[in-house]
Formats: structure tokens, sequence, C-alpha cells
């Protein structure tokens, strides 16, 4: 079987979202009880989440749920991070022990955090309570060679889209996506360069805060990688020369949320960028991605932008783990809810007379 | 007694924001387990919190209160809305019905609605379960004389304040002021436009969202009440000249609220009106004010910058009622949970080691 072939079901299980769906939802809008358009872009989120779901109103989402995938990174030897390799493990016991900002989120979000080791470098570091579905190891080192195979960038993918579908399966109605990988940010800088035609001025940014001489080596890391791998030619190849574990599995989570018909929040730089894959593999599953910030780094405004999609949020947030994707939670099940319950004009100043 | 003497007690009860304090949360967010700055907005957020509760971290809070002031305007003779003036009233009984999108937002938020009068023009059509705490009637016209007298603008004051009281007394710890009354947009762009200096075309704005005639109009009767009333001169006597009951009644809301050191959600335009008269009486006031997004109507924006406050949603709202405060509420207790709930970065990875 061909990568390829590997990937056709999830691809063909993505539906073309239904505008005929998002116009009856902005009809339905404007009978409510309330000026058109008072409520601003919460309408159109209420539309989009009309049309993930097939129906208007849609429902409310009661149940969301944070997957957090990590992985580390063989870019990491170039110096891109000042933080070492074991942190990423660090970061994933955190997650489990509660004390990690996404926890502390889920918590007044009333959201599970699930978490996913895809590749962490320092396995031996790593608590139990971590689903293992580890795809190769540490990628290579993207500015000297391919990150992954093609089959591993399928793999990721695939364990992605399992990972929603088990989610779901578990009673899940709302997916956030969420990663943790030292060094990803320059992973996601090059595959959002590849993908939406930028250079690498462009994509590259301070990360979880670097100096200046880091930047500037960050900058021709991601320059070689983009050289190295010529021009893009299909998202599969881009995610393997350029990504990493964790944004093939956010790319397959994407996917199998809109394969499942379940919308899903999309968070920063690392999470657009698998984003973006998702998009390039299946376009309509950008029907079911809500953008849930805007996230300070500069390749998250290009991918947005790639994406058409407006993020709810703009609070400077750059912390990855989901977190602000979550922090998106209430304001989507606002949108669904002033859709299902609101009164309409007619009920409240009654029917229309001569 | 003066109509000052009866406001003393109140303004003399707001205690400065301690700056030790919000340092001191600020310090706390730089220990913790991520990039310093990478919550964003949330750390800047979570140490105003700190500084109102006067402890750090402050208390995440559990049990958010929505009160809505309802009033009707002398000012709807001028044709200024297109909506007569008993939409006040039936979206009074709206919100007790829970049909309002305040409703729908509160339910999905674990928010109560509590509904109050201060001074509905349709009396009979109000339901029970109303509060009636009526000042003085409807005001009258700001076009060509003071909306009430600055006896009223105190008792309407002294009402918000009361409710605030009672309503944290309740169990409430987190407030969010709404507001419904037909005109109400053409009060609060008078009153911003006294409180700011900003002339009449900058501030008023297409409220529900009138045409090109009713703007122009609206237009006229701001100029025209703010060359009645000539300069400004206390914020009592702004109030008193270009106000609403609901106004009086939503500064004595934030002015109640931050002498309880409970934080409180500030809405849209109407409120923003209400917050900068608050400002004007008791300075401190404000440190206990969130802005809960940035509303269309061009006086919010004048009246954020006003209060230097940075709102914290920008979804293109426009409705009141509460509704953009209300949607804040996650982001707000989400601050306070990460300060609170996350591990520091020394948990993480160990005491320093040489």
């Amino acid at each position: 079987m061909t990568d390829a072939d590997r990937l056709r079901p999830l691809l063909e299980g993505v539906p073309v979202v239904d505008d005929t769906v998002r116009r009856a939802a902005l009809d339905r809008h404007a009978l409510l009880a309330k000026p058109a358009g008072a409520l601003g872009r919460l309408e159109e989120l209420g539309a989009r989440l009309a049309a993930v779901a097939g129906v208007v109103p849609p429902p409310v989402p009661e149940r969301p749920a944070v997957v957090v995938f990590a992985a580390d990174h063989g870019v990491h030897v170039e110096g891109v991070s000042p933080w070492p390799q074991a942190v990423t493990a660090l970061m994933v016991r955190t997650f489990v022990d509660g004390g990690a900002a996404v926890n502390a989120l889920a918590g007044v979000l009333g959201a599970t955090v699930a978490v996913v080791d895809v590749g962490v470098a320092e396995r031996t570091l790593l608590p139990d309570g971590v689903e293992d579905r580890r795809v190769a190891g540490v990628t290579a080192n993207l500015r000297v060679s391919p990150a992954m195979s093609r089959a591993d960038a399928v793999a990721s993918v695939l364990v992605g889209a399992e990972m929603a579908a088990s989610t779901i399966a578990a009673g899940a109605d709302l997916l956030v996506g969420g990663e943790m990988g030292i060094g990803n940010t320059t992973a996601a800088a090059a595959v959002i360069a590849a993908c939406t035609g930028a250079d690498a001025e462009a994509v590259t940014g301070r990360g979880t805060g670097i100096d200046d001489e880091t930047l500037a080596r960050k900058v021709d890391v991601v320059r070689d990688a983009l050289r190295r791998s010529g021009p893009p030619t299909d998202p599969l190849a881009i995610l393997a020369e350029l990504g990493g574990h964790e944004i093939g599995a956010l790319a397959g989570f994407y996917l199998g949320a809109a394969a499942a018909r379940v919308p899903v929040v999309v968070d920063g730089v690392i999470a657009l960028a698998a984003a973006c894959i998702a998009a390039g593999l299946a376009p309509a599953s950008v029907g079911a991605m809500v953008a849930g910030h805007r996230s300070t780094e500069p390749a998250a405004a290009l991918a947005l932008d790639h994406l058409c999609l407006a993020p709810v949020l703009d609070l400077g947030m750059r912390l990855g783990e989901g977190s602000g994707a979550l922090l998106a939670v209430p304001v989507i099940r606002a949108a669904a809810a002033v859709l299902g319950r609101m009164a309409t004009l007619a009920d409240v100043v009654g029917p229309p007379h001569d």
C-alpha cells in the first residue's frame, strides 16, 4: 500500500462543509431577539458550528477535550532554543501532574486533558498516564536532512486521527489540540513558510523568548531548511521534510475531527502549521476548525490568513499546550447557545399586525 | 444632607488599588512553569485581580452574577432609535423569561441574571421577578433639559451600589453589569463626550443599527445636548445633565464592587459611560474594573482609552445586556487560576545546581 493509500480513507471521510446550513444559521440569527448583527463575530462562529454539525441550531458543546501531542526535534542541535531537550519530557510530566497552564485552564473550563507521546527524547523521564503512540523516535535535523520519512509522516497523521476518533468515541464533543516540543517553533515556521510561500525572516519568531543572536541563528536554520528541501510539492512532503511528529499528529487530529463532524479548536503557531498541512491534505477540513487565538509568533498570522481563519481571542499568548485554543472554548459554546436558546423578536414583540 | 454628602460613604469606601500586590503577582508569574510572558495579557489580568483582592494568588471567581439595569430615556422623542419605547419593557420580560442573549450566555457560563427596573416607561408590561428600584420615572429629554436632577443622579448611583452590595452578600464573587434602555446609546455618547472632551461626531454611533438619516439626527441631538449643558463640571453634573438612570446605577454598581474589593466586568458603550462617571467620582474604582470587550460603538474606544482599560475580547459585539462583559468571565477566571494553580519552573526542573 502506498503512503497516499494509507491516508485515503481519512481524507475521503472529511465532508464538504454545507454552506446551506451556514446560511440557514445566519438567517436564524436575523430573527432572534436583538438588533441584526449585534452579536458580531459570535453570529458567524455559530453559523460555522451549525455547518460542521449539519444542523441549525448546532449542539452546545458540553464535553471539551484537550489532547496534547509531545515530541522532540532533531533541529534542537542547532541551538534554536535555550531550553534543554529534557524540558519536553518534564513538561509532559507536569501535564500529567496537573501543574501546567493547560491544566489550570482546563480546570476552570471543564475540559479533560490527555497527553500523547509521539516522539519525546527523554523517555525515561516520562510518567505513567502518557499514551505511547511513538512514531519513530526523535525527528532528524531538518536543516540538513528530511525531518522524517514520508511513511513516518503518514504514520504521525494517522496517530492524530485515531486520537481524535477515540476521544470523540469517549464522549468529547469539542476537541482542542495542544503540543509540547522544545524546538518546535523552528519546525512550525519552516512548515508555514513552505505552505504560504513566505520567507525565513517573515516566519521565524522568538518562540519561548530567545535573544537576538539565537533568533538570527534560527532564521539561518529555517532558510537553510527551505533551500535544502526545495520548492514545496505536496503537504505530506512538507511535513516529512520540515515538520515534526506532533505537527503531523495535530494535522491528523484536525482531519479526524472534521471527518467526525466535531469542531476542533486550533491553537498557536505549531498548531497552525499542522492546520496548514491538514488543509493541504483535505481543504474541507478547515470548515471544522476554529482558530482559538492569535499567537504573537509571526508565522501564526501568515497561517491564519492562509487558512482564512479569524481568531477568537487576541491576548498576546504564545505558550502552546493548547492553552490559547482552550481559552476560546467558552466563546464557542456561547456561539452555539445563542443560536439555540434565544427567543425570536416575534416571540418578544408579538406577531406583526396592521 | 447635600447630594455630595449622600455619596461620600460610598466613595470613601473605595480602596486604593495596591500596586505592591500587583507587582508581586507579576513576580510570581515569572516563576511559573512557562516561558516568561508567554501567557500574554492573561498575566496582567491576573495581577489586576490580585491587586483588587489584595492577595497573590487571587481567588478564582466561582459565582459570577449579572445585574441588568433597565430604564427609558426622554430623548427617545427625538427619533434617535427606530425601536418603540415599549421594547425596553418587552426585553426586560425576555430577560426574566430566559430568552435573551444574556440568558443564553449566562447558561453556558454558569452565571446568575437579575433584572432591576430603574425607570422603565411601560411599567404595565413588566413581569414579576423584576426588582423595583425606580428612581424617578423616565428621564427628561437631554436635548432640551437636564436628563434628571442632581438628587436623582445620586439616587441612581446609590441604587447601583446597593445592588452590588446585596449581590455580593448573596455570594457573588465576580460582578457583571448589564443594561437595557431604548435610546441609551444617545445618552452614553453624550456622557462620554463630556467626560473625554470628544465632539458629537466622534462619539455618536449607529447603536442598534440606525440609518444615515437617523444617525445625522442623533449627532445633532448629542451636539445640542453638549451645547446646552455647557462645559462639563463634575461627574455628577454630567450624569444629571446627559445620563440615564441605568447609567447612574451602573456607575454605582462599579463603585460598590470596588468598595467590596470584588472585580466587576464592564460591558459596552453604555456601561463604559457609567464607568467614566464612576472613575470621575472615585478614580481608584477603575482598579476593580475589567473591560470585557471592545464594542463597535465609536464612543466605546474613546472611553476605554480614557479609563486606560484594554478590553479582553474584540468580537464586534454591540448588544448590551452585559453580553460582551459576560463572555469575558471565563478568561478572567482563567487568569486567576493560572496564578494559583500552576507549578513553578523550579517544581518542574528541580532545584538549580552547579
